[in-house]
């Protein structure tokens, strides 16, 4: 089967699509892989295949290869005389802005190109953690408190410290800092605001246990992943990330009892079912007192979380199988037809 | 100042959009007007401005006008020898599906074209019926009750008759029924669930009170327009509707309180700001002894709402001032250029 992987992006995440995208290469040697690189200007570019290595993004060398163009059901390549077409499912795996953001998710959609990823509303629910608030809130999931902050307006904050201070918008940690108390702050909202003009602030809570799950919906049902207790850190930063993204190594399952692996799941597919279908995408939990609550949905989680499935390819594969489907919208002229013939024209 | 009317679309409003099209150019003549037309298979046409009349589009005339493709900043219309660019302000006047879904909004966004119109995240929370009740609950914002249906699942419906029975992602009552008692609850859900596989019902509130506000962002704050008491009948149907999108005589404004006018303002105010920036929108309220419920969000309201407003030229021309700015995002390749040196490479 074809599958083209799209990777790079205007994002502060570009670096990690790459590594991404690098890493998921030899993951997927089943499929007819090809790769499209999307640079921080919006342009396409074909990869080719051999030349998947960071250094051909660093230091510009795919600028040398074959521009696309996106159109209906289709990338073109010009050529002097006729153009090329490549076809097929894509892959989304631009992190952060433009593959998160719904920006990707919606030029697919009006293109009428199939992808793995988000739909526009599963990623608005998921980039904005604002919005991840309401998604709790409307499906009665556990989250942890919060208050948000304009750039526009002062305003107090009254969760105590030590807070967590995140700009609401960016993911892999960019602007993110902890606060231990009110001498801490301005900085912290200062570094926060460099990223967005809208913070969302939480309670740090020292040592909370963490568990990732990730999953997909397939032929009709929800398919688990291996939950992974990820290594502990007051909290990842960008570096440690990014070098999080090439992981390709199967984890251990995290030594928890059947309850909690069943609460992590239920949580999972409630925050998953009609929203997140033709993704997937890996949901990071804390646990508090033995209940469940929703730290953040990713997406498109870094090298699309392949070290905690059995069968990754497999995943891709059902998941393609499984696209959810839009009702085809008809265009008429009734209404104009019926005025105009009533008008006697 | 130029600015370029873009309507049409794969929606089933798409005939409306026309009608506003044809409708708000008389209003709009202070500008230096184009019309971009997109045809249901999502192909972008220049239509002249001498052919804006509804038989242009129903009876396929504006096939034989340019084609567009669009592009970084502009629109391109591709001649035989050069390409002839079409850059500029857009105003995004397409009804219902791709202009309300955030389907435009991100591919405008995405090519860096200016545009008048909700961003992704105001298309989805306004598009969808579900997440602008989950909005309402974020913001404390009051809503008439609701539960969703899903056609995957069979459920009991809770709320007593008379019920009102709707596709969650349609606009302009299309799928939408009134359902008195049980023995039309069938045919109700059947029709609804041709146009969306999730519906939302509401509890009737026959006889409620019922007012129009639109609004705006520009120059530090909001601008209102005239309240509006809109005709009634039990509700609008698509025929209704239809003659509504080409309304542009100045309304009288409804005979209210100064109290409930200052309530819905400042609803509307809690429903925009930080999300609707860059919008025209008109929000839908009903009012139930004294209190102001949220019913409905129109970002894009049928011929832009002209209607309500006293200069809906300057409207137009504030709303280009203060379009919202995203932060620029610079790709760098630091992270890249550390491993491969620390590799030796």
């Amino acid at each position: 089967m074809r599958l083209t992987i799209l990777f790079g992006g205007a994002s502060f995440e570009h670096e990690i699509s790459i590594v991404s995208a690098i890493t998921i290469k030899d993951k997927l040697s089943d499929f007819d892989l090809s790769f499209i690189f999307c640079d921080e200007n919006h342009i396409f570019y074909l990869i080719d295949p051999l030349k998947m290595k960071a250094t051909t993004f660093s230091k510009g060398e795919y600028k040398k290869m074959p521009q696309l163009t996106i159109t209906n059901r289709k990338f073109l390549q010009k050529g002097m005389f006729s153009s090329t077409e490549h076809k097929g499912t894509v892959l989304n795996l631009i992190h952060g802005a433009d593959g998160e953001d719904g920006s990707i998710a919606a030029l697919f959609d009006f293109f009428h190109i199939d992808y793995i990823g988000p739909r526009v509303d599963a990623s608005v629910f998921s980039y904005d953690k604002r919005y991840t608030k309401y998604l709790c809130e409307a499906k009665n999931i556990k989250r942890v408190d919060y208050e948000i902050l304009n750039s526009s307006e002062h305003k107090e904050i009254n969760i105590a410290y030590p807070i967590i201070v995140k700009p609401s918008r960016l993911g892999s940690s960019i602007g993110v800092s902890i606060v231990k108390d009110e001498s801490e702050l301005d900085y912290a909202l200062d570094s926060a605001f460099e990223y967005d003009n809208s913070i969302i602030v939480e309670p740090f809570i020292n040592g909370v246990k963490e568990y990732n799950l990730a999953g997909y919906f397939a032929d009709g049902k929800i398919h688990f992943s291996t939950v992974e207790e990820p290594h502990k850190n007051e909290f990842l930063d960008f570096e440690k990330k990014y070098m999080d993204f090439s992981r390709s190594e199967q984890v251990l399952k995290a030594d928890i009892s059947s309850e909690l692996e069943a609460k992590l799941k239920q949580t999972f597919e409630k925050v998953y079912l009609n929203l997140f279908e033709g993704a997937l995408i890996r949901c990071d939990f804390f646990v508090i007192d033995d209940e469940v609550f929703l730290n953040e949905i990713n997406p498109i989680p870094g090298s699309m979380a392949n070290y905690l499935f059995d069968n990754f390819s497999e995943a891709i594969y059902s998941i393609c199988r499984s696209f959810p489907r839009t009702k085809d919208i008809k265009v008429s002229y009734n209404y104009i037809h019926s005025i105009s013939s009533a008008k006697g024209k």
